[in-house]
């Protein structure tokens, strides 16, 4: 039924203003911990958190270099996203369609008669 | 920085497989709730918590006639998802077009020496 194990822990990630805005910044190129950090008025330990959670989750891989951690962002994730979204609508298609056919056949049946 | 003050609970609502299922259901048409937990090996109050969770985050609208409570999805929330997607894309492709920008004019300036 389900062909992303990860589904949850990638919805889950984006469940949260600070996850989303941290991967907006991704988006724009690789950057360190302390950089992604600034904008938020936040204690690191809890900033780790939601890095830690966006790593976990397979939405960004992180490297350490020296003393510098720096994040960036996977885009596997959002193709996930994406497909489960086409998914969906290739679900409200079908329906509109076998309507169609109804409505087409109806209309045909209604012709020979 | 964020239009959409309910796409935590939009996006929280997709973190559960069976809220997934659930709304893969309703996109071939509405159903009663018992229709809808019939596939599900679970307790009604446990299902019901899916169902308040789902209507709360705008996914669905419920209506109750006589004794049945009718489930339909609602599209609005895919909708959002989908701009959220759009405006990420757009980031990258905005980094792309500044790298290109950046390659095409380092060539002109070659060129132009």
């Amino acid at each position: 039924m389900e062909q992303y194990q990860n589904l949850n822990g990638i919805f889950q990630a984006l469940a949260d203003p600070t996850r989303r805005a941290v991967l907006g910044r991704l988006g724009r190129g690789p950057a360190s911990i302390s950089e992604l950090a600034k904008p938020f008025n936040m204690a690191l330990p809890s900033f780790m958190k939601h890095v830690r959670f966006l790593e976990d989750s397979g939405w960004i891989r992180t490297r350490k270099e020296g003393r510098v951690r720096t994040c960036a962002i996977e885009k596997q994730p959002f193709a996930a996203v994406e497909k489960w979204l086409s998914e969906q609508r290739a679900v409200w298609e079908g329906r509109t369609d076998r309507l169609e056919q109804f409505v087409t056949n109806a209309h045909k049946k209604e012709r020979s008669e």
